[in-house]
C-alpha cells in the first residue's frame, strides 16, 4: 500500500518515509488548484503536440496522450473524474489518471517541461481568461452607468465636497464619475493581460531544456504573444499575479466609493434612492427596515481585494530566485479576488439597474444647502469684474444673510443682495435660480 | 413557492419581491458561518434557559425548545443535517429546522434577542475555543523547542548577525530566541482571549431589550466574565477579531523567521540540518533534491496571515455605528487565520522535532568565520584594560592578518598577535578557541 | 580628511574604502532616530554606572562619562548641540561627542555592550514613555466623552443599523459606545507596554558579555521589570514594535469610525451635529461650507497607521536571527504613528468637546423613521403572548400601513391598529411614542 | 491681528473664531506639499496665461500675475522664500506671496478654478516627473545587469530551486531574470503614467466652472493628453496614485528578492559574491565583518513602499465623491515611496557594479550539488528512449549512489551506471560534467 502510494509520487525515488499527515496537510494544493484544470489540459495536449511535432515523442505516444487527456477533459467537465488529495495537486492528478487510461506512454508526457513551468502556464491561461471575464463585467455595469447618465442629464442633486453640498450638479454627471473609474479599471485590467501574456512553457524547471522543443509554437497555440525571455524569471515571477490583485483591488476600492454613497443615499437622511426588493434585506427585529446589505458587503468586500493583494506582496518579499513553495500560495488570493469583484459587479449593476432614483429628494436637497453660492461669485467677478477673492468675502457675507434669514439664496430680495454689492443686478437671479426640471 | 420561500425568511415581511440571484448570493454566509453551529446552538439553549427562569416564555415552549436544539445538534454533529443556501446563515437554519420539528414554540426563542447580538455571541465563543487550541499548539511546539534546547546546550554554531557570522553561540540559544517569541505570542493570545470574554447576548439588534432579561446569568453560563456594557458597542465592535487576527499574524510572523532559518541550513550551502524524509519532497525532474516545502508554505503563509489581518483592518475602516453588513466579512479571515496558524504551528513542531541537526557542520562554521573575536576584544579590555575602542581597533588589525594568512584566529601564533599588542599573553587562546564539544 | 573620517567611524578599523554617497545615504538613520537622544542618554549613564559598581570600569572614568553625557544631555535639551548626518546615527553622534568632550575615557563606556542591545534599549523606553503619553491622551478624550455621555441622557436619536434608522436610542449610549472601544484600546496599550517592558541591556551584540554585568541592577534603574531571558531574541525582537503599531492602528480604526459619524451628522441631511468654527474650515469657492475637515483627516490618517503596522510586519517576514539592518526600518512607522495618533486623539477630542448637538434634529429622525416599530413587537410578544416570529410579521403590516398613510406609528389610531390584531390595547402608545424630552 | 490673520485666509470669510491649535496642526499640509512648488507655479502661469487669451482676465493683470509667480518661483529656487506653516499649504502660501507683490490683482488668478482642481494638477504633474526619473533610475540599474550579463556568461553557478541546487546555470542567466523584472516594473510605470497623464485643470472645485475656459489649451501646454471628461472624477479620483504606489512596491519587491540574494552571497556559506568596502558596514563590536547593510535595508525598504500603498487605498476605501479632505493623505506616501526607490534603485546599481563574484565559490557549488542529474534524466530520454518518469526513477537511484560513495555524478564509473542502467555509454559523461570554464 505504501509501496503503491510510493510510486504514485512524481518525485518519491530516493524517499525512505512516507510525508508526515500534517505535511501532506500543508502541502496538498488539490481543492485550490483543480480550478486550473482546463487550463492545465489544454496546455499538456499542446506541449504533447509540439513534442510530436518536433520528433521529440512518437506520434503513437503523442496520440495515445492526446486521446487520453481528451477523455480526462470530458470526465472532469462531465463530473465523472474523482479529484485525490494524496495525488497533491491538479497535475499530479492529471497525469496518475493519464497513466491508467494509457499505461506506460503517460510518462513520455513530462518531456522537455517540469512543474514549475507547467503550473505557471496553466496559472497565466486562467488569469487571461479571468480578466476578460471581469472587463466584460465591468463594461456590463458602465453599460448600466451609461443608461442611468442618459436619462439623469437634467436630475438635479448637489455635488458635495466634505459631504457639505457644494453646487448643484447633475446626477448624470454623478454618476459619470464612476463610469470614467470603471475605464480605467478596464485599462489596467487590459494592460496587466497584456504584459502577462507571454508563454513560460519551456523553462523547464529553471534552466530551459536540452531537448528541441519549439516555445514559439506553443506560444501561438496557447495565444501567447511570445515565449518567455528568461526561463528562471519564467518559473519565478509573480508580479503579474500582485497586478492582477492590485486592479481587483482598486476596482473594488472605487466601488466601495459608489457603495457607500448608495447606502448614504438610501438613508431615511438623504432619501435619494430607493433600492429594489430584490437587491434589499429586512431585519429580524425591525420589520420597517429596508436595508442596502448588498451595498455594504461591496464595500467590505473592498477589504477581502486589500487583504489579497498584501497576502501575495508579503509572500514575495524577500524571496530569492527560482522556484520556492511559498509561490504555491499564489492561486487561492487570485481565486478569491477574481470570485469576489466578478459577484461584486454583478451586485452593483444589478442594484443599481433596479433602483429607483428619488429625483425631488435630490432638487429639493441642491436647493436648500445654498449650492448656488459659487456661481454667484463667479457672477461677480464675470459681471461686475471683481477680483475672485473679494467676490468670495461678498458671497460668504450673502450667504451668511441667506442663513440669518433662514432662506434659499434664491428667496433673498435684489434690495438685499445690494446692500453687499450695489451693481448686482436682476440678472442674478438667473444663477441663483437652479434650472428648471 | 414564492410565498414558501418568503415565509421562511425572518425579514420578508413587507417585501414584494424576492431577492435577486445575485443577492442571494452575495448575501448568503451558510457556507462559512455553518462552522459556528455548535456556539450558536449552545448559545441558544442558554438563552431559553434565561428566557423561562425569567418567566418570559412559559417552561412548556422552553422545554420544547431547548428539546429540538438538541435534536438538531446531535443531528449536525452526526452528519444528518443538511444546511441550505437559501436559508442565508447558520441562525436562520437552525431555527427554521426548530420551527419544522417544534412548529410555533420555535418562533419564542428569538424573544429578547437580534441577529445581530446572537451572532457576535457565538462568534466570540469560537473564538475563545479557537485562541485554547492555538495556545496549546504554542505549547507543544515550545515542548519540542525545549527538549532541542536542553540536547544541544553543547552544540556550538555560528550567532549570525547580517547573515555573517558573528559570535559562537549554542544552538539552545538559537532555539530559545523562537521559544521566547512563542511565549510572548501565547501572551498575546491570552489578553486577546480575556478582552474579548465579554458577553454581548442582550444587546438585542443595538439598543437592548424591554423584556427583563438577565444578562449575568448568561454570561455566567456561556463562561463570559461579565455582560458586555454597552448594547451599541456589543453589536458593532470586531476589534477583538482584528486583535485575534493580529496575534495569529505576529505568530506567523515569527514562524516564518524559523521558517527561512530552515530553509537557509538545509541549503547545501549550510548543511546544518537535514529535514526527515515525511517533511521533505523531491522534485519531478531533480531527484537528487529534498526540498523543505513545510517551511517554504509556512513562511509563505505568513502572507495570509498578514493579508487577513489587513482585510478585517480596512472592513472597520470609517464604519458608522452600529450594526452594518459589512461586518459579516468578519468571520471569514478568521477562520482561515485559525486554520492556517494551526497548521503551520504543527509542521514547524513536526519538522523541528524529526530534523537531524548536522553538529559538526554547524561547529565548523563557527570556527572557520573569525567568530571570537569579539571575545579577543574583551579580552584585550578586560585583562589589558585597553579602551573599548583601541580594542577594537587592535581586534580588527589580528583578523585581517588571519584574513591574510588564510587561518584561524587561535592558529596565530602569539608572536603574531604580540605584533598589534606586546602585552597580550598564552592566556589570549583561552577566548580564541571554541569551548570542546 | 578621509582619515579623519575613518577614525570616527565606529567600525572602519578595516576597511579600505569609504562608504559611497549612496550607501551614506541609504545607511544613516540619525535624522529618523535622534529622536531617542533622551532615552539613549539615560541608558548610557545607567549602563555606566553599573560598570563602575561592577569594578569593570574605573570609577574616574565612569564619572568622566556620566559628566560629559549630562553635559551632552544638556547640550542637545538646549539646542546647543548640532547631529551630524556622518555619524550615522543617534548613538555614534553622542559618543564621538562625550569622546571629543573627555578624550579616551570615552573609548570604555561601550564596554560590554554593542549597538544592537543599546539601540533597542533606547527604542524601548521610548515605546514606554510614548505609550504612556497616548494613554493619557486616550483618557482625556474619555473624560470628554463621559461629560457628553452625562448631558446627553436624555437626548433621543435614532439608533442605526446599516445606516437606516432602527430605533430610539440616547445620544449618551451612543458616544458610549466609544468610551468602551477606547477603554479597550487603553487596555491593549497597557498590555503592551507591560509584556515589552524588559530589559535588553546586556545582550550585546547577540551572544550577552564575558564581563561581569548586572542585568538586575539595569533592569531596576530603568524602570523594566526583568531582563530577556535570551540573548538573540533581545536583540532580533521587534514584536513590540508590531503590537504598538497594531494598537495604534485599532485605536486609529476607531476613530476613523467616530470620524465617519461627525462627518454624516455635519451633513446638511443629517444636520445632528454643528462643529465650532474652530474646528471647521471653509472652501475657498463655496463661502457657504462649513467642513468637518478634521473628522476626514482623522479618517484618512487611520490609512497611515494600518500603512505603518504592514510596513513594520513586511520588514519582519522570514527575518532570520539576529540582528539584521532591515530592522532599522522600525523607529519610522513607530514615531510617526505615535504622532499621528496623538493628534488624532487631540483633535477629536476639541472636535467634540466645542461641537453643539442639534438635540431637536435628531429628535425628530428619530421619531419619523418608525424607530418604535420594534417595541412594538416586543409589547405584541409581552402582552398578547404571540410568538417572536408572528408579532414580527403583524409589525410589518401595520409598519406598511403607516408608511402608506406618511404619518408616524404613533399617529395610527387604534382601529387602524386593532384590524392587524384585534387585542391591542390603548396602552400600545407608551411605546410608540418617544419618551418626553 | 485676529483680523489680519483671518484676511489671509482664502476661505475665513464668514467664520467667527480662530482655528484652535491642534486644528491648525491637523489641517496644515505646507511641510509636505511644498514639495509641489515648481508644478504648482507653473501651473498657475499656464491658468493665468489662457486666462488672458480667453478674456477672462485682463492683459494686465495677467502680465503682474505671470511677473509676480516668477519671481516667487526663482524665490523658491535660490532659496529666499519663507514657507508659512499658518497659511496651510503651497497654494495659499504661494498666492498670498502673490499678493503681497503685485496687490489685487492677485486676487484673479484663482479665477475659473479650485484649490480642489488646482492641487491635483500639480500633483499630477509631479508624478509624471517622477516616474520619468524612476524609470531613467531603472533603466540605469539595467545598465549595469546587462554589462553584468555580458562579463559572465560563462561563470557556471548551481541554480536554486527551494534554495537546494538544482541545476548549473550561468550568473548571466540568474541576473537576467531580474533584468526581466525590471523591464516590466520599468513597463508598469509608463503605463501608469500615461494613464494619469490627463489634465483636472477647470474642473474647479467638483462642477466646473461657467467662465469659457479652454481646457485643450492647459492640458497641451502642461503636457497631458487631453482634459479629464468628468470634473467629479478629476478632483476625486486617487486611483493614479494607487496605481504609483503599487507600481513602486512592486519595484521594491523584485529588489528584496534580489537583496536577498546578494545577503545569502555574501554569507561565508555560500562566498559568491564579496561586496566593495564602499558599499559595506563593518560592527561596532565584531570587527571581522562585512555586512551588507544596503542590500538588508533595499529588503527591508519594500516594507515602507508596502505600507505606503495600504495607506493610500485605505483612505480610497469607501470615501463618497467629490473631494474629501482625506484626500489631503495622497501625497506623503507617494513623496516617500518615490524618494525610497529612487535610493533603493541607486544603492542596488551602485553595490552590484562595485561587487565581486566569486566564480571559483559558484562553479564548486554548481560541482558539488548533483546539479547534473537533470541533463543525466533528460539524457536517458533522448538517447536511450526511456519514459520520462522512468528516467526519473533511474537518476534518483543513481544520485543516491553517488551520495554514498559521497562524490559527484562525475566520478561515478561506466560500470557504476551501468548497474542502473545497461544502455549507458561514455557519451553520458557529456551531461555529467558541466562546461569547462
Amino acid at each position: 500500500m505504501a509501496e503503491q502510494h510510493k510510486s504514485n509520487k512524481m518525485w518519491g525515488g530516493r524517499f525512505e518515509e512516507q510525508p508526515s499527515s500534517a505535511m501532506q496537510r500543508i502541502n496538498t494544493s488539490i481543492d485550490v488548484d483543480k480550478r486550473l484544470w482546463r487550463q492545465d489540459i489544454r496546455a499538456s495536449i499542446i506541449h504533447c503536440e509540439m513534442l510530436m511535432q518536433q520528433g521529440i515523442i512518437s506520434e503513437t505516444d503523442g496520440q495515445a496522450i492526446i486521446g487520453g487527456l481528451t477523455q480526462i477533459y470530458n470526465d472532469i467537465d462531465e463530473g465523472r473524474f474523482t479529484f485525490k488529495t494524496e495525488l497533491e495537486d491538479i497535475h499530479m492528478n492529471v497525469e496518475s489518471a493519464l497513466s491508467e487510461l494509457i499505461g506506460d506512454a503517460a510518462g513520455r508526457l513530462h518531456t522537455a517541461r517540469s512543474r514549475n513551468d507547467q503550473v505557471v502556464t496553466g496559472f497565466r491561461l486562467w488569469l487571461r481568461d479571468a480578466t476578460e471575464e471581469l472587463v466584460q463585467k465591468i463594461e456590463l455595469f458602465q453599460d448600466t452607468l451609461e443608461s442611468l447618465m442618459t436619462i439623469h442629464t437634467g436630475t438635479i442633486m448637489p455635488g458635495f465636497t466634505h459631504l457639505q453640498a457644494a453646487q448643484p450638479v447633475s446626477l448624470s454627471l454623478h454618476l459619470g464619475a464612476y463610469y470614467e473609474m470603471m475605464e480605467r479599471d478596464k485599462s489596467r485590467f487590459l494592460d496587466c493581460s497584456e504584459r502577462m501574456n507571454e508563454n513560460p512553457l519551456g523553462a523547464a524547471a529553471l534552466a530551459g531544456t536540452p531537448f528541441p522543443i519549439d516555445r514559439d509554437c506553443t506560444a501561438a497555440k496557447l495565444g501567447f504573444e511570445r515565449p518567455m525571455k528568461n526561463t528562471m524569471d519564467a518559473v519565478s515571477a509573480r508580479d503579474f499575479a500582485c497586478e492582477f490583485l492590485f486592479c481587483a483591488a482598486q476596482c473594488g476600492l472605487h466601488l466601495s466609493r459608489l457603495a457607500e454613497e448608495i447606502i448614504l443615499w438610501s438613508s431615511q437622511q438623504f432619501s435619494f434612492v430607493t433600492l429594489a426588493d430584490s437587491w434589499s434585506t429586512g431585519s429580524s427585529i425591525m420589520p420597517q427596515k429596508k436595508n442596502p446589505d448588498a451595498a455594504e458587503l461591496i464595500r467590505g468586500k473592498s477589504g477581502r481585494l486589500t487583504g489579497n493583494l498584501v497576502q501575495m506582496m508579503t509572500v514575495l518579499k524577500g524571496l530569492p530566485l527560482a522556484y520556492n513553495k511559498d509561490l504555491q500560495e499564489d492561486k487561492e488570493p487570485v481565486f478569491d479576488s477574481f470570485d469576489t469583484l466578478s459577484l461584486c459587479l454583478e451586485a452593483m449593476e444589478g442594484m443599481l439597474s433596479t433602483a429607483r432614483f428619488n429625483t425631488d429628494a435630490m432638487r429639493s436637497a441642491a436647493e436648500s444647502g445654498f449650492t448656488t453660492a459659487t456661481a454667484l461669485a463667479d457672477w461677480l467677478v464675470m459681471h461686475l469684474n471683481i477680483p475672485f477673492r473679494q467676490a468670495h468675502h461678498i458671497t460668504g457675507a450673502i450667504v451668511k444673510d441667506a442663513e440669518t434669514k433662514n432662506c434659499p439664496l434664491s428667496a433673498l430680495s435684489l434690495a438685499d443682495l445690494q446692500k453687499h454689492e450695489p451693481r448686482i443686478t436682476e440678472k442674478i437671479f438667473d444663477v441663483l435660480r437652479l434650472p428648471p426640471p
